[in-house]
């Protein structure tokens, strides 16, 4: 895709009614369940996107645009979730997400990235030099990926109960 | 899962609502772009839950209910979606298919399926003897695995953008 920023924004901006409708007041057992060991649930999910909103994707942006390649980003770490969520509801996640993806679309607007700083370079603790127009494209890809995980372990769900279907589902035994 | 006809419904019911808030009014070139020679884009993935809808789900629920195993499903049109998509708007298929849904959940709703006739059985024309319990599982399995290629396949148009940041995003080498 040739990289526009109201398109990342508009995209962005999708992801917290995607996860609602997927998953407000859905069965607990659909929004809890893993698949499998080191393998996150829906639930898990949630808590990781919340972890990035508040400590990745806008703090690395004015990383970049404030101090170059100079400053190291803050590693992310992956596993935050497991305390912070702990505790919460699936529709509190859900709603403190929402609220902090507006804060952080909000904060993006507000600084007019012109396509010129897109080409602006940073430093990711382990793969080095990137830009930023490679970090505001990580946000979406990162958005979808994690989507397309949370329905894929739901799915999962139900690789028993398809019966002889499963050899037309590839997503039950990827 | 344990299956429980409610539950179905429930998740069977957010499928439309879950590709509005990813599709409707999204950038043209992330609805209509597959994934390479023989695979859907987001705009082939609606018609095929449209064409689903009018002869799959509920015609098989009926058939198993009425006939048994002593008549074979209609086989399956896995191609009938670039026919009868053609001309049409993402909008007008997404409103198309959460209309159709809606009636099938209606109709199925209607039938009050009890939990001894989920093993009742029909026939499937490639499959052989399958229960209505598998039939209606396979549903909620289908509709979430063409979630997850919809959301694949718009994710694999960041797989250059992102840069080094690839290597963290698996769902872009698979």
């Amino acid at each position: 895709m040739d990289f526009d920023i109201t398109e990342t924004v508009n995209i962005l901006g999708r992801t917290p009614g995607v996860l609602n409708e997927l998953l407000k007041e859905a069965p607990e057992e659909l929004i809890i369940t893993n698949g499998g060991p080191d393998t996150w649930s829906p639930f898990d999910i949630i808590g990781h996107l919340i972890h990035g909103e508040t400590t990745d994707w806008i703090p690395r942006t004015r990383m970049i645009l404030n101090f170059g390649e100079s400053r190291t980003f803050e590693p992310f770490d992956r596993f935050a979730q497991y305390e912070k969520s702990r505790d919460k509801t699936i529709n509190e996640l859900l709603e403190e997400f929402a609220t902090l993806r507006r804060q952080s679309l909000d904060a993006l607007k507000e600084m007019k990235v012109s396509t010129d700083q897109l080409s602006l370079r940073g430093t990711h603790p382990s793969l080095g030099s990137v830009t930023l127009r490679e970090l505001l494209s990580t946000w979406v890809a990162h958005d979808l990926s994690h989507i397309a995980q949370a329905v894929r372990v739901m799915c999962r769900q139900y690789a028993d109960d398809v019966g002889p279907w499963k050899e037309f589902l590839p997503i039950l035994s990827r």
